[in-house]
């Protein structure tokens, strides 16, 4: 049984799927691992740290790939990087299927049993491998230590003997895993913490964090709250009583963190041109959702810019800017995946289709794009 | 009274001397004010605050400084950038003497009485005039906030369902103002902080915000805190012993932060290229000393460089890096020392030149370099 782990080609994806600590685990579960060259430079792993833990380096990614059972990555790869590989390799990672049918069917025309990371259901079970909630965790923290990189103040309160100065406002737009971390790390630097959210239970979830929670709360925010944990789109009245809120909320504030992301949809749009424009010079705003647009309609996915002022953080993938800690977590959801993947006894892949985490998250296999979300792409020629 | 107000020309520096709030409080002394056009844009201060409180707006220096008493300044101002000033105006900012005697000669030749906040005596008096305590403070906030920037790891531990994240260990060189408050800011985003100084009296300062204190405790340590509150110059057999206990700790440190600056001179050397090397790469060192040729070898002032992944944050002017708040602060403590300056009831200046205050920072008058620190530069021709 062999997994491969390949170096990420997209720009500026310093993560990698396995670490020495996941290598060694996947070793002990009888596999052999083949990590691509510099597979680690961007977190900081070197191939020798890889070899220490047991694993082989692979000068190419097409010796990587060839013969393996198992393909690890972060990034969904090009059919062309995975020349060789096996049909029926199981190829493991974020894939970020939406929007990108074209490649999934190419990536289906390989052969392989691709599976995407980010539709693990989220139950009980799984949360060890929800590659969205740890990402998103540290996507909230390193949001907020990129505001406070730009912001020309200082976030606490200091008592200083020249007087006093104020503590940073700051509002978390979305209490979900990225929301509600941020309100922690603000909190812990000394800010004053704001933040909203259309469903109710984040109301709890906000105040234990010490922060003051912001919304409308209507009939509909009440009904609002979802079985998946997500956010349902909310009605065009309320978005609009909400906007209304938020507006006279977000001209007083310092620095804004937006976190709202749906799945396979654009990121809604929470801030207009005219609310970054009644902030005070200085401020900052930081769109975690710039990857799918923003929330902000001044984002710049992947810049940083100063409007009149104010700064908009639109980089486009925050946890990413964490790498080390980043792929510690990711690989650790990736390996409690695939020990669900594996007969230990036998040492050998033994996957089981009928498991609901298998049927999640299969999107390719046997040539074809099978997963139900996907039927449309399955069909084209 | 006239007291102008000058925009910074020194590259980099965003601050500025006064602000609004400071500006009320000298009209309310008795002055006018005269803000040089764009002052305050650095510190996201618009001329039109500035106006709001009462000052005017002049369009060049020269008509900033045309017959004003007072000029305040955050860097020292060339001699030319005060040309048409009245001899006998009083010059007031962080003026930098040391290693800048030609410019010092310079300025002394316009006539103006130069008074250098730095030497400020550290009298209970003179704290909320104290320019070098209240940047310090906020650089020290600022340099871990640059660390946590450029650090690949999350700060904090983490309990998450992937598993935890540990501590970053952050390890604070001199412990005074700046020191003291890198040590809490990084202990607010839940690094494990140790520190180290060579003043005994500050063990007890690091232990009360919850960081290790790491010293060689001989006979020598213990005679070593000054009454100026700064370090003096250790024995070359005691810096060679604690640089041996501080190698062996620095090589487990994940974020170190030097600040160690004695006035006047170039920088102690704290850790050396082999104590660099001894970092596990993606470590980040952030030199709080770099303005004057820095604690660590490989600091390139002005720089952020990275040396076999280990990052060493080198900027020179790290307070300037929060100028909103470095700038509130500076100009209160502008504002303190003119308000000793003046008779309020005369609203006029009257120095009283054998207050100690004044004795202690003033630098040039009637032509001449007349503090005697620097009476070797006064006899120059």
């Amino acid at each position: 049984m062999k997994i491969a782990v390949l170096r990420e080609r997209a720009e500026g994806e310093s993560r990698v799927a396995a670490t020495p600590e996941t290598v060694g685990k996947f070793i002990g579960l009888g596999a052999t691992v083949s990590v691509e060259e510099g597979a680690g430079l961007g977190s900081r792993i070197g191939d020798d740290q890889f070899v220490a833990a047991g694993a082989t380096i692979s000068p190419t990614v097409a010796i990587a790939v060839q013969g393996a059972d198992i393909v690890l990555c972060v990034r969904r790869p090009s059919a062309s990087t995975l020349t060789g590989v096996n049909p029926g390799a199981l190829v493991i990672g974020a894939l970020d299927p939406y929007g990108n049918e074209a490649d999934v069917a190419a990536l289906a025309q390989t052969g392989v049993t691709a599976m995407v990371m980010e539709f693990m259901p989220r139950i009980t079970r799984a949360q060890v491998m929800d590659i969205l909630s740890s990402q998103a965790n540290l996507a909230g923290y390193q949001a907020v230590i990129e505001a406070a990189a730009v912001f020309e103040r200082a976030m606490p309160m200091m008592m200083t003997a020249a007087g006093t100065v104020r503590p940073a406002k700051a509002f978390v737009m979305g209490a979900g895993v990225a929301g509600l971390q941020a309100i922690a790390t603000a909190k812990r630097l000394g800010a004053v913490v704001s933040a909203t959210d259309v469903r109710p239970a984040a109301k709890e979830q906000v105040e234990s964090l010490g922060g003051k929670f912001i919304a409308v709360e209507d009939e509909e925010f009440k009904q609002a709250e979802t079985a998946g944990g997500y956010a349902k789109q909310m009605s065009a009245e309320y978005q609009a009583k909400q906007a209304e809120l938020t507006a006279s909320h977000i001209a007083k504030q310092d620095i804004v963190i937006t976190t709202a992301l749906i799945p396979g949809r654009p990121a809604p749009r929470l801030i207009t041109r005219e609310m970054v424009e009644s902030m005070a010079p200085g401020s900052v705003i930081v769109d975690l959702a710039a990857e799918r647009g923003g929330n902000v309609e001044l984002t710049q996915p992947g810049k940083v810019v100063d409007h009149n002022g104010v700064i908009i953080v639109g980089y486009t993938n925050v946890q990413g800017r964490i790498p080390t800690t980043a792929s510690q977590l990711y690989a650790r959801n990736i390996l409690a995946f695939i020990t669900t993947l594996i007969d230990a006894k036998e040492k050998k892949l033994a996957v089981n289709w009928d498991d609901e985490l298998v049927k999640a998250t299969v999107l390719t296999r046997d040539g074809a794009v099978v997963h139900p979300n996907f039927q449309q792409a399955a069909a084209a020629p």
